[in-house]
């Protein structure tokens, strides 16, 4: 049977003001009226019903998931104790799904990403799930690129296993960390690599035999932990095996060592809402190229993106390449090149006594 | 006697978000914890008791001056029904003076500038007063400049008329209109011209003299006035004077027709706080030439000023030549080269009934 894997763990650390350390990217109205968190869910609708649907997200944003997504219940959610990367995340919603359902399939889906039409996203997930069904295979979703993009991990392919209905498999000959903008170019001509979009499906029996194959130590602390799994001893265990996990990604951890790594090439809209350059990919901007969102307006400007979260107005005059985001009481203006770094601001703010209560 | 005629009439059309309608420039604490206007009244003291003061504002902003002035009684005020310029204003402060002390001299200050060192303000000002008192000259404040600027009026100076200590008198040749750059460039190395401040002293006598002289149709509703003052007719009557007469400066209506002006020029630092980029002159700046007032923060940012009224962190990024100003619930990010411009902005958030509330 197939199931819902959804990974809600993001801090969203490059969309301050409008994150902050209490409402990651999963939780913003960033693209439409409706959490990210909520529009995938809209898409995982359509593979799995709710009652085989988990969200794993830290503990501390249980409150919040529920308040934000009603339709969600406890059973919805597999709480981290602390955030590790995806490897555990994706390990500890394995070890659970195989003790439900020895035949369990997962189909894992960051929370926080943007995906247009989901009817192609649901037949492409549907395809690769009546696959990993079949056998022992661990299947990675890569978006054929529509720029030379610097920002992704890419996924180069090697031979083609099968095609049905116009849905390919294909061989993974190697995972690549994000490229130089020459070796980009390079890679959006040859039709050969694919954006590493973090969507994969397999069976929890796959994943679990991988992880015991190339992480044999973190496989004996999740027995260790399974066998607590159901007893009054799951709480403790779980915060156990997360205090001696490392923290490291399900690529690196596993699908970078393993060769039973299938790609299918996916020709959906993709975008990792990676940072607030993503709005203006997804959202319709003016003839200027501003996208102004809430009470704002952009004169003798170009190339701005201009957000007021609330009352007021924000008014840009006689600028280019600016991202000005107004929320709660607190004001960024940063260069449209800078926005992916962000990160840095959000440190030197939090330096500093004066300003750490608005982060 | 002296008396000091503070010219309160402006509407800070250049300082949205921080002055709004209600608000303008010379009720803004700017350049320090006073408003401009306290700060020219400080100037004032030394050259004219509080009760030879006169504030000429608009009677819309009555309540506003008593409020924010607390040293300030309505007996300070001299009320304009409506905004008409300076000629209007400087005259009727005239005809007031004029029956109050048939000998009375003006000394004419906007109340929205900035000046330093106050002392070296004094002397000038009273040497002016001094040689006003004497005969029938109208004496104006032409500021030595310190800059090829193209935002000020020139005046250009003839003969040398007479020096003491260090102040000279000259005769004005002609006033000019705001350079071009190449103008601007020859004024600031010729020494022969000098920045027009909008400071003047004259007896009330002269002033009316020349009124009558060169704006005979002005002088004649002035002394229909003139006859109502102190009776139950003279609101009415400053009402109707103020309804028929033209806006229009005084340097317009009568300075450049006169041939009895007369310049100090004067080496005292001056600003007419014309907009936001008056702040960098004033204030200091940090190494990257950034200036962040209230609680905001620049990194990697260069040549911005960034002023945040209230609560909150207002954080720029990458950027430069910005000036970013958060008052209230509202924001401006304006480029430098047009803060000077404001008006096409506010004239713009004035034509949406959505924006008209927030200025």
């Amino acid at each position: 049977m197939n199931y819902a894997v959804v990974m809600a763990g993001g801090k969203g650390e490059r969309f301050w003001p409008l994150s902050r350390a209490g409402s990651p990217k999963q939780f913003l109205k960033i693209l439409s009226d409706k959490t990210l968190l909520e529009e995938t869910l809209e898409r995982t609708a359509a593979l799995a019903p709710l009652e085989r649907t988990l969200v794993v997200a830290a503990e501390a944003f249980k409150k919040q998931i529920l308040e934000k997504v009603p339709s969600l219940s406890g059973k919805n959610l597999l709480l981290e104790p602390e955030g590790k990367n995806t490897a555990p995340a994706i390990a500890l919603a394995a070890v659970h799904l195989a003790q439900t359902d020895p035949r369990a399939v997962m189909i894992v889906l960051p929370s926080d990403h943007f995906i247009e039409p989901k009817e192609r996203l649901s037949r492409i997930l549907s395809a690769a799930a009546e696959r990993a069904q079949e056998g022992d295979f661990l299947i990675t979703l890569g978006i054929v690129p529509t720029r030379a993009e610097t920002g992704y991990g890419y996924i180069e392919v090697g031979e083609k296993t099968n095609e049905t209905d116009g849905i390919a498999l294909y061989k993974v000959a190697r995972f690549k960390e994000k490229p130089n903008r020459t070796a980009a170019q390079e890679y959006y001509l040859d039709r050969k690599h694919f954006w590493n979009s973090g969507m994969f499906v397999w069976s929890a029996a796959a994943i679990l035999k991988a992880f015991e194959r190339h992480q044999p130590k973190m496989y004996k602390q999740l027995k260790t932990y399974s066998e607590a799994i159901g007893t009054s001893k799951e709480e403790e265990g779980r915060k156990k095996l997360f205090a001696a996990l490392e923290p490291v990604s399900v690529d690196v951890a596993v699908l970078e060592k393993a060769d039973n790594v299938l790609t299918i090439p996916s020709d959906f809209t993709w975008d990792d809402v990676g940072s607030f350059l993503a709005l203006e990919r997804v959202r319709k901007r003016d003839r200027e190229n501003n996208l102004c969102l809430g009470s704002s307006l952009a004169l003798s400007s170009y190339e701005t993106t201009v957000i007021n979260e609330g009352e007021g107005v924000v008014a840009v005059f006689g600028v280019s390449d600016l991202v000005v985001v107004k929320s709660g009481d607190s004001v960024l203006v940063a260069h449209k090149t800078r926005v992916a770094d962000l990160k840095e601001l959000t440190e030197k703010l939090a330096s500093d006594p004066k300003y750490k209560p608005y982060l």
